[in-house]
């Protein structure tokens, strides 16, 4: 079944301590899309200026997207420009320049008003009910992603979304500011009485956990020796775990959330190992399910 | 069959954003030991103080941990203070008094000499290797921690114990720091290429990865909803795995290391569920394997 998809798209400009590139395609719409293209079909939408390359949008449409809700705005594409240190948890942000980003204001046309999966990538809590309320029938699943900025000072009009969602997917510090509980399961379980049936806490090189009405299931992350650039590993680990859903035509049923766990975390693991798209455009499904299979010998032990 | 553990004894006092206690039993010998006396039986060689309460015996004596090697000195016992903040995963260290474990030289007397488990706790790696000298035969398996002091200033006496040693099981950032390396899994592998066969690194909350000769095994930490005392987790989760393994008769097979993790992780998750030893204590082997069931639940998945 299919995906809408609506966040930024943009022109990222990375520096990592195995690597650097400028302004590549980026934005979390695009991670996501392009993860999700390899499970289901996804639309995409965002919007870019003028000065947006043509051969990203052919890039989209060879992935399968479609890309007729992309928006072409007046003005220069939204910029990110940040580095990574050794440590590659965390990115520093050297630059933001919103550009045609600021004024974004998500119009679905009639053809996209119902999917039947939909995710709201992190942008203002108020333009994700905007594109809510413009779908014609409730998706089966909203998916949805929030940022440290609308944690800190859009909270009121965060927690109206939070209460019209089905999965959060969020990261482990925004897991604990949100809820303002140091204890991840106390601060997962705490968003879950304000509206999402599941939130699935992505921790980065220590995995995923998933909290929702059944047993909790946690995962490590693939471990992957070559780190080059962890940007995206958020929006790809989404893009996995829904395309999954989306393309079982599944909901919230407990075994196969936790695959879409799993699919999640194969993907982010593909993203980080090279700059920018580079690996995560390029996969083949057959490489998706080798990874799953390693993953399986990862994490298996024998019953006590 | 037996292991021997070599370590401290000491008197803790600990302050937590739930709990607060004075001069209870800690030390990284006496966790260990108690989590591996669910398996197998156990022979404490530490050195306490005049002062050493004799109740402190009576408990080591009651989980059947042999305390012949309890050695008493003129003076005061090991003390250590420290206090953990909302974020339970690092402890400040408030105050240390060596007293007798200033002087702590190991005298294994001949009854202890041989072994098949031993398991060199956090001391000096001179004392180590000193330990490992007195041994009547080379064990089947040789177990080792370390801390952030020996690999800072004594990287040498530390690089001799590794090179004679099997499994070394060591937190996150001990692995990075001792290696060098930020990856962690090229952490690992470089201290392999010292001699242990395996590494065990340990993630607090987020779990524990093992890297030997096959696949890298990953798990999650058992997800604990309420986090009083995370001191020991570390000791206790050695306990758990060479207490499994010495159960078993096991040494080097993957099937039976991974079980050993996972029996490692319940032992931490315990541990710390209640102020020192207090959980850890008073378990029944029911309830570990009720855990481990519990931990197949919440990293179960289906295949591909």
């Amino acid at each position: 079944m299919d995906i809408l998809v609506v966040g930024s798209v943009a022109l990222d400009t990375v520096k990592t301590p195995f690597g650097h590139a400028e302004e590549i395609l980026g934005g979390s719409a695009s991670y996501f899309s392009v993860a999700a293209s390899y499970f289901t079909s996804v639309s995409l939408i965002a919007v870019v200026g003028e000065d947006f390359p043509d051969r990203h949008v052919a890039f989209f449409q060879q992935k399968g997207i479609d890309t007729s809700g992309l928006q072409r705005s007046r003005g220069r594409t939204f910029r990110w420009r940040g580095e990574y240190e050794f440590d590659l948890n965390t990115a520093k942000t050297l630059e933001t320049q919103l550009n045609v980003f600021a004024d974004f204001s998500p119009k679905i046309r009639n053809e996209n008003r119902a999917p039947q999966y939909l995710f709201l990538a992190n942008i203002d809590p108020g333009l994700q009910r905007e594109v809510l309320a413009q779908m014609s029938q409730r998706p089966r699943v909203v998916g949805c992603d929030t940022m440290n900025y609308s944690i800190h000072h859009e909270h009121k009009s965060l927690e109206r979304t939070l209460s019209l969602i089905d999965i959060l997917i969020i990261n482990d510090a925004e897991t604990r500011e949100l809820a303002g509980k140091s204890n991840i399961i106390q601060a997962a379980r705490s968003i879950i009485s304000q509206g999402p049936k599941v939130v699935v806490v992505k921790r980065g090189e220590y995995g995923a956990l998933m909290i929702g009405a059944g047993p909790v299931f946690g995962v490590p992350a693939f471990p992957m020796e070559d780190v080059i650039d962890p940007t995206g590993a958020g929006d790809s680990f989404a893009g996995g775990f829904l395309g999954y859903l989306a393309a079982t035509g599944a909901s919230f049923e407990d075994d196969a959330l936790r695959k879409a766990v799993v699919f999640g975390t194969v993907m982010a693991s593909f993203d980080v190992s090279a700059l920018g798209l580079q690996r995560l455009g390029e996969l083949t499904y057959t490489e998706i399910e080798t990874r799953y299979r390693e993953f399986r010998t990862l994490t298996r032990f024998e019953d006590v």
